[in-house]
This record gives C-alpha cells, sequence and structure tokens, in this order.
C-alpha cells in the first residue's frame, strides 16, 4: 500500500527515519537504510549512528542484495517478512543473492514486532456499506465479471490482494489508513466460493446484511468469513480445491505468490484493477457531484485567502486547518484525500512539501501560494492544485504559470486514438516549457479512484514508461498537473482531474475510435497570473469557456449553498481574458 | 541483417516465400511458415500445398514453439542452425520447448544448404577503404575507445557481429548485401588484439596496408586474420585466454552467444551501436553533401516527370529506373540505399510498395504519386520521400498533405531536454492527424547511417517503446516520416531526415542541455498540395524558411552543376506560401 497504518511503521520504530519510501537491512554486526534523493536530508537528521545511510539513487551506492552478498559471510541467510515484500521485489534479489551462495528466507514471526513493545494496535474500525446508488454495480454482479475474467484465462482462483481491490469489489469502505477508505483483508474468488479474510467483529450488521452473512441465502456469490491471519494457510491449500491455474497479481506479497506452486501461478495484473479503472456513469455522476462541492470549497477558502493574507496571520498550517473545516462543511464529506500542501515561496518549490509546526511560514502578498488539496467524498475522490499570488507577480512567474497552463491545456484536449497510453501524451504537457528550457521533474498524471485512493493504477501520464501501462479508456479519470519550480524560490502546478471521453472527430481511421478528456475540476484559474500574450486563440477560448463553465455550475451551486461573498469572488475570477 | 544476400535466403529457397520477414518449420511430416499481415496474401500465393501457412499476429495462431509443443512425439528434438537465430529468439522458444519435453538442439551443418544444389556462392566482394576525411576517426581511435569502454565493464574481450558494426569500426565498406556498404565477417577485440574474421582473399592491398597487415606494426591495434568460419571455436578459447567478461550482443547468434559460459558473459547492447549512432563534424559534413546531391536529382527527376506524366508513358518502374539514372550521375555515388518505392495512387497506400512487372501502373495526372528512395554515396546515406499530384489533388488529398506536413514540422521543431527518446516525440507527430481521426501505422522515424545502413539503431521515434532505446543525443541522425494512408485510394508520406543538435533556449533547467533538429533534407513541398487555411503562422514561416534555404543550397549546386531546368522547377516549387 502507498499509505500505511501506524501498527506497520516498523521501518520508522527501527530506525527512527519516517519517509514515505525507504528500506532498513540489519545484520549481526551493522544497520543500513536505503532511502532515495528526496530524503537524503531527513534520513540524515533521523537516523543516529548505529546507522548508514544508502543513497539510493547515486551511481556508487550498493543496492541491498549487493551490499549484502559484501557483508554475509559464505552461506548466509537473509530473513524478509514474506507478507511485506512483495514478490516482484523478492525475486530479483533472491536472484543475486543465490548466485553469492546466500538465501533470502521468509521468516514468520515478523522480528520488529518482537522488539516493538508499544505497537499501536492493527486498526479495527467497522466497515461502511456504499450503497449501489454511489457504486453503479452491485459487489455481486461485481464478483460474477470477475468469475468471467478468471474463465477466459483458464483460472480457478484469484486472490485479491490490494486493499482498494478489495474495498471496489466488495462496495465497502473503511477507515483504516489515513485518507484512503480502504480496510485490512484479503479475497478469494473462486468459480464457487467467496472467502473473505478479515476479522468478524469488524463486520457490523449493515455490513452482514450487504454481504448476505444474516441467515440469506448468496447462492453462487456467497460469502465465507476467515481471520485475516488464515489467508497463507488457505492459498496453500486451494492447488488441491480448484482446478486450472491461480490468478496471482505481480504486486502480491511473497507469501501469497508462494504459497501457489510454480506451474499452478497465472502471475498476471489483477482484472479488478482494469475494471475499477474505468468509472461507470454512476460513478462518473458522483464525481462530478465531489468536483462540485469541491469547487465551492475552494472557491469560499481562496475567497478568505484573499482577505486573510494581507493582513499576515494566515500561516501555511493554519491555511490548510482552514481548508480542513470548510471542506468538512459538504456533504457525505468523509475526510481528505491526503495531506494538504500549502506552501508558500520557497516551499512550493517542495515538490511534496507537508507543512508542519517546524516549517511553518505565514502567506504573503510577495510570494507565490501553492495549494494541492483533496478530499475523499461518499460520492468521489478530488484533487486539485491552483497557484495564487495575492500581490503582483512578477513577469517570470506569469511566464512560468502561463506555460503551465499551456500544457495543462495541451494535454487535456488531446485527441488521440484508442489503443494509446499515457506515456505517449506527457510531452504535450512540456513542450511549451521545454521550447524556453524549462521543464519539471514528475509525471503529468495519475488515475484517480471514486472515493477510494487518489493515486490509483493502472493508468498514468508520465515520461517513464511503465510494463503494466494500459491504453486510455473512456471512462478513466486521470489527473492533468503539469508544474514549474524555482529552486529556493517558487512553484507553478495546475492541476485537475480529466474524465477520457469520446471523440468526435471528422473521421475514424480504422475504425479505431478516437478520445480525449473533459476537465472534471472546475476552480477558477487566477487571471492576474495568466499573461495572454503567450497564448494561441484557442488557449484563450479554452479558459473562458472553462471559466463560462465554472461560472454556470459552481455559481449556481454556490448560490444553493448561500456563500455570496465566495460568488463574488468566483465571478471575478472568471472575467473573459483576451 | 534486415537486408541479407542471395546465399542465406533459405527460407525462400525451401518454401517458395520471399517475403522479408518469415520463418519456415519443418517436421518429419509437416511443413509450416510463419509470416506477419504484411505477408499472408504474398505467402498464400508462393507456398504450395505442403506448406500450412501460419498468420503470425492473428490471436489463434500459435507460436512456433507451441506449435512444436502440439506437434512432436515427447522428447522432441529441434534442430535450428545455430548462426541464423539470435540469442534472444532462442532462449524464450527454448524455455517453452523444454517445459514441454523438448529441447531445441544447435545443429552444426544447415540441413537447408544440403538440400540446396544450386546455391549461390557467398559474396566475396573486395572491400573498399573509408578515408579518413569521410569517416572523421582513424579505425585505431575507434578500437581505443571501444576498449575503453570494455574497461569500464569489466571486459577482456569484445565480440562484434552485427555488419554494419564491423564496416564503421574498420572504415571499411563492402558490398555483400545489396543496399548495405557492408561485409561478411565478425571481429573480437581484447584488451592485447583485434581478430578479424574473414576471408583473407578478399582483402585487397589498399585494405592490407589500411589494417597495416603489410609488414608495418600495428602495435597495440594490430590486427590478426582469421578465415570467417573460425568465429565460434576462437570464441569459446577467449574463455581461457583473457580475464574478465566477454562482451556479448543479446542479439548475436546463438552459437556466438553459447560459446562463452554463461557466468563469463556480459550480454549488453554493443557499445558500437551508440558510439556509430553519434556522427562526429565530419561525417555530418558528408551527409550534408549527400543530401545536397541528393536533392539535385530529386529536382531532375521531379522536374522530367512533371513533363513527362502528362504523356502517360511513365510508369512506377520506368520511374524509378530514370532515378537510379539520375542519382548515377552524382560524384561518390555508390547504390540505391533501398529499392526505391515509385507508386500511384491506391499503390501509394501499401506502405513498403516495391513496383515490380506484375504490379506496374503508369502514372497519372489525375493520381497522387509518393515516391520514397535514398541513395549511398562515399559521403553519406540519404532517404526521403516526397508526394506529388501532377493534375489536381481534391480537398481531402490537400487536408491529408497538409495535416502530415504540420505532424513533420511539429516534430522536427520541437525542443527538449536531453534525455528524452524518441518514443516521446512521436505523438508530436499525429496529433494535427488525430484531430480529425486520422492516423498511420507505422514509427515517425529511425536511425540512418553514414555511408552504412538506412535502418540503423539504436535511436528511433516510434509509439512503440524498446527496451534497447536511448536518450536522443547531438549528432544523431534521424528520419521524420509522418504519412497517411486511405487504403485503396492514395498514400502521403513527407521524409527528411533530420540531425539532432543543441538548441538555443532562454532557460537550461537542472543544466540538462536541449536539444532540437535541423533538417538536412533540402527538396521542394509540392505548394499545390498544401492548403495554408490549416497551417498556423509559425508553419507558414517554417516551410518559407525551408524553401529559402532549398533555393540558397540547392539552387546554388544546381547552377554548379547546370541543370537550369531543373533549377527552373525548383525556383517554382518554392514559391513563398501564405
Amino acid at each position: 500500500s502507498e499509505y500505511i497504518a501506524p501498527c506497520d511503521c516498523r521501518r520508522e520504530f527501527v530506525s527512527g527515519f519516517s519517509g514515505s519510501a525507504g528500506t532498513a537491512v540489519i545484520t549481526n554486526d551493522k544497520a543500513a537504510l536505503w532511502t532515495d534523493g528526496r530524503y537524503y536530508l531527513q534520513a540524515e537528521k533521523q537516523i543516529d549512528s548505529n546507522w548508514i545511510l544508502m543513497k539510493d539513487g547515486l551511481p556508487d551506492t550498493l543496492s541491498q542484495a549487493e551490499w549484502l552478498t559484501k557483508e554475509l559471510p559464505v552461506g548466509g541467510r537473509v530473513g524478509v517478512d514474506p507478507y511485506l515484500m512483495s514478490s516482484e521485489t523478492w525475486k530479483p534479489m533472491d536472484k543475486v543473492l543465490k548466485e553469492a551462495g546466500h538465501m533470502l528466507v521468509p521468516v514468520s514471526q515478523n522480528l520488529v514486532d518482537l522488539a516493538w513493545e508499544d505497537r499501536p494496535t492493527p486498526p479495527q474500525n467497522p466497515l461502511m456499506v456504499l450503497p449501489d446508488s454511489y457504486t453503479g454495480q452491485t459487489w455481486e454482479d461485481k464478483v460474477l465479471k470477475v468469475r468471467e475474467k478468471m474463465k477466459s484465462k483458464n483460472c480457478g482462483a484469484f486472490v485479491v490482494t490490494p486493499l482498494d481491490e478489495l474495498a471496489w469489489l466488495f462496495n465497502l469502505r473503511g477507515s483504516d489508513i489515513q485518507y484512503n477508505p480502504v480496510f485490512f483483508g484479503y479475497v478469494v474468488v473462486t468459480k464457487e466460493t467467496v472467502d473473505l479474510f478479515i476479522e468478524e467483529e469488524r463486520l457490523v450488521s449493515s455490513v452482514k446484511d450487504h454481504l448476505r452473512l444474516n441467515g440469506s441465502s448468496g447462492g453462487k456469490v456467497a460469502v465465507t468469513i476467515h481471520p485475516y491471519g488464515h489467508v497463507g494457510k488457505f492459498v496453500a491449500e486451494l492447488v488441491d480445491k480448484v482446478e486450472g491455474k491461480i490468478w496471482i497479481n505481480p504486486k502480491s506479497s511473497f507469501a501469497v505468490f508462494n504459497a501457489v506452486p510454480k506451474n499452478r501461478r497465472y502471475v498476471q495484473p489483477s482484472p479488478v484493477t482494469a475494471m475499477k479503472a474505468v468509472k461507470n456513469a454512476t460513478e462518473i455522476a458522483g464525481m462530478r457531484r465531489a468536483h462540485l462541492k469541491d469547487a465551492v470549497t475552494l472557491c469560499e477558502y481562496f475567497c478568505w485567502l484573499e482577505k486573510e493574507v494581507p493582513k499576515g496571520t494566515v500561516t501555511e498550517v493554519s491555511a490548510a486547518e482552514k481548508l480542513e473545516n470548510i471542506k468538512r462543511g459538504q456533504k457525505d464529506y468523509i475526510s481528505l484525500s491526503f495531506d494538504t500542501i500549502s506552501s508558500t515561496g520557497s516551499h512550493g518549490a517542495v515538490i511534496h512539501y507537508k507543512p508542519s509546526a517546524e516549517t511553518d511560514l505565514p502567506l504573503s502578498t510577495s510570494e507565490i501560494y501553492l495549494c494541492d488539496s483533496g478530499a475523499q467524498y461518499k460520492d468521489g475522490t478530488t484533487d486539485v492544485t491552483r497557484t495564487m499570488h495575492f500581490g503582483t507577480p512578477t513577469d517570470f512567474e506569469k511566464e512560468c504559470f502561463t506555460r503551465v497552463l499551456k500544457g495543462n491545456i495541451n494535454l487535456c484536449t488531446a485527441v488521440f486514438p484508442q489503443g494509446v497510453k499515457g506515456h505517449m501524451l506527457d510531452t504535450l504537457a512540456r513542450t511549451s516549457l521545454w521550447n524556453v528550457g524549462l521543464d519539471y521533474l514528475h509525471g503529468t498524471g495519475h488515475g484517480v479512484g471514486a472515493f477510494l485512493n487518489v493515486h490509483e493504477g493502472p493508468c498514468g501520464i508520465s515520461p517513464r514508461v511503465s510494463l503494466t501501462d494500459v491504453p486510455l479508456e473512456e471512462g478513466m479519470i486521470l489527473s492533468d498537473e503539469p508544474g514549474y519550480y524555482e529552486d529556493g524560490k517558487f512553484g507553478v502546478r495546475i492541476e485537475n482531474l480529466a474524465l477520457v471521453k469520446k471523440a468526435d472527430t471528422q473521421h475514424n481511421f480504422k475504425n479505431k475510435g478516437f478520445l480525449t478528456f473533459e476537465t472534471i475540476t472546475l476552480v477558477p484559474l487566477q487571471n492576474k497570473m495568466i499573461d495572454p500574450s503567450l497564448l494561441t486563440e484557442k488557449e484563450v477560448n479554452w479558459i473562458n469557456d472553462y471559466h463560462t463553465q465554472v461560472r454556470d455550475e459552481v455559481g449556481a451551486e454556490l448560490k444553493r449553498q448561500g456563500k455570496q461573498e465566495a460568488l463574488k469572488w468566483m465571478m471575478k475570477e472568471t472575467q473573459p481574458i483576451g
């Protein structure tokens, strides 16, 4: 999982390092921590002298396996909790160790847990049923579709391990992990059975009704509940119970992967990944509602900032808190979808900046403010970035903003045939920056869940080519978020979510069908940051049309919610340009 | 090799099928031929009823290995000439066969050769020395640079197998394969020795002098000549002679690959591939000279066509012959660089159409003519496509031409940072077509050799992502050739070669350095095919600037060569538009 629960912060417990990416390796006399360039400084501060910092990404840094082959005496055994390492990571490490005469060994009792006396208990929060009016499809129908996919690949069983896939499949949501409405569990689907691994006490009465565990027959989709910890043994025993192959996602833990003998494994991306990525009409309608509400909160927020920032009393942290408070007022609001990036001036150039008491700075009228925020509503997940100036931006700041905006527009107005993968569109968001020698060092877009994880595979828009990337399809929702970051000075990012939809083209080459995007984020782009002299007529029209749509749709909702001041601010910010 | 000599057309001899891609598999009672969609029709015509046609690319077609596992009794042995299958192809096939209880077996006596009584003798044409004034670097310097690369990878030896790498490394050229100025051979470079495998009688006196085989000491780069057929044994014996790994290109034959034990192999793309792809100043100057001469021949040719086509006496074949005759008149002309694609009307939509007596059609004033041609000059290799109409094109033909031209311009004017690979630019050549629902089913660009193969790796511009792709670098030369093909009606392609060069940008993000292209093909774009209403101001300016350059440079050369009529035609075709 991208985000984890406190009980799973084992590397932080053992090393002190709290970054989102890192691996600790401990031998009898040494301890080493690998992390990447984003975290060198933080890791140096957090680990003590018992630890060696291994800077991933530098040419001279040994990999974990290389370091181990140097450190270990011949025949060394390297223990790993097999539930915490994916089979994809396990196999190449195992290969290098084997070639050097060592072994990677699954350890059934996690050694950190033995040492961690005050380890938080794993979350046991009750689950929530998401009604069909939000999901558009019953969980039974989803299971039947999964079985069709299994049949087409001659698989007798399918093991679901990603938490968001489990939540999606059963139309259930949880709160075991901050910002991600998921819950701990596994499910195994066979032709005849559905076995869910979760502690039974978590299933409140409504969930039991939903899963038809209260006496009514589930028929072909009857669910059997097992304790969470029984999954490994169950999967191992599947081999004798079902015919055909057993479908395992290559990102599954090595424990699950290894429970199935090699000749029975069908190792391919989960069919649920692709099904979940394509939103149905109900989910799309929900995402639109969520974005309309979210636009209302951002209009209210930016209107408030415009008044308050000049007083000098608003800081990055207090601003983020204000925004969260505003969002809480919306219907079906559940939580933020990630830590709000509320950053002023040079902090805006720290791409994953999270304001904290130690770094907090006041917002001012002399610096750019970048705000990347999102929320979970029962009807959808949002993720939007706006970059504002509450004083007078410099010409260079305006140029950067305008070039980023050109990239955003160039991507979301692209027309492309079916079959095109996201990486083939990434360049479209960059050419306006490349033309003057600028760029940004992150991808341009990620998939977004429908009241699920804000980062969701398999689709994405990035210069990096992923082997599991799939063509863009009607109904997928992705972010469109080019940026520009001037180290030590400011950051600009403009992020909208966009729905992939059919394009209306004059021709239809080889009956491929053509696609384009519809922007579903409806938040004003700050007029004062735009330099119209850098825009084409087509771009000016796009901005004016977008702002007209904001006036129509967000305007109506602001009125309905009686937010007059925010409405006035929105009308001012959406005046035609050019 | 992409192109092969007549003595190596074994699949054609045994099956009758002459296409450029296909594999024949023969068991004791069956014979099957695999080929792809380009060749289904041709193969059906050419093979007889003894053969089963296996249509590669259709979902239900078994792979060769799958078919063999079905056909063979348990424990089947599948013989392959290991010099004719790359290790990349061998390994996956071997794996599938092994899993089914069969074996892939290297066969030292090629069985087709035993049956092929009138097999042509392998070419033994004398080699040609390419002076340093053409290559810009001595072969000794190249060998020393190869040794540096070997050292940096701890390799004690390096086996060169691709023919164009051999020719490039020694500044030698041959004529063993039509259109490709290469010769059969292998070379093994170690820290101390250079062993060349070639029949000694082919080395004329100038070549022996060049390689310092006539008594003068070669010092650290002394070359030893061995018979061509001794390479396998020599590579096998290397293992005991040198320290460190032995560098083998994964595209090497299985014979060479397998001669080295697994733990001694360093299997990575050849360092020569990357060195050869980046042209030095002398090679670039040569490529420019070659393109200037080539432009002269095309002006002469199109001028002649414009006069002759209306008479109805010119056919696709006679036109191609005329063009070859014209090209022969240029200094340092060696041969064509591929079969001229001279195609009228619907033939233009057959992407790799080669006119022949059976398909020959007259050119007319009512159809589009597409001409894709290239030549080998001692100073460089050319490859250019122009699409013309000798009557009045339809609005749709003009629209297609103009959109293809927009794609060509959009790609060659792109500015991009160092590190960008070709596949990241491919989309730029397509958006003008995609916008109206059109596309083309081929890549946009390939690397081109300097008086070497017209298709040269490792760089390319394609939607397909190649794992061996490398970032574009200053000095690489690639084609820029978007197209549009209306089946049964016409084809449009506009192809220029473009040199990757430094871009002059206002900023230089993270000191990456920015690159762009310079078009080195200088042949007029037919004015009457252009619809200026579809062009931006920037595009109109690009076309007018390009035509001004053609007037200046090609005009001067046409004058120098006294080709008045062609000069007049060129001036007419390069009038400013917009």
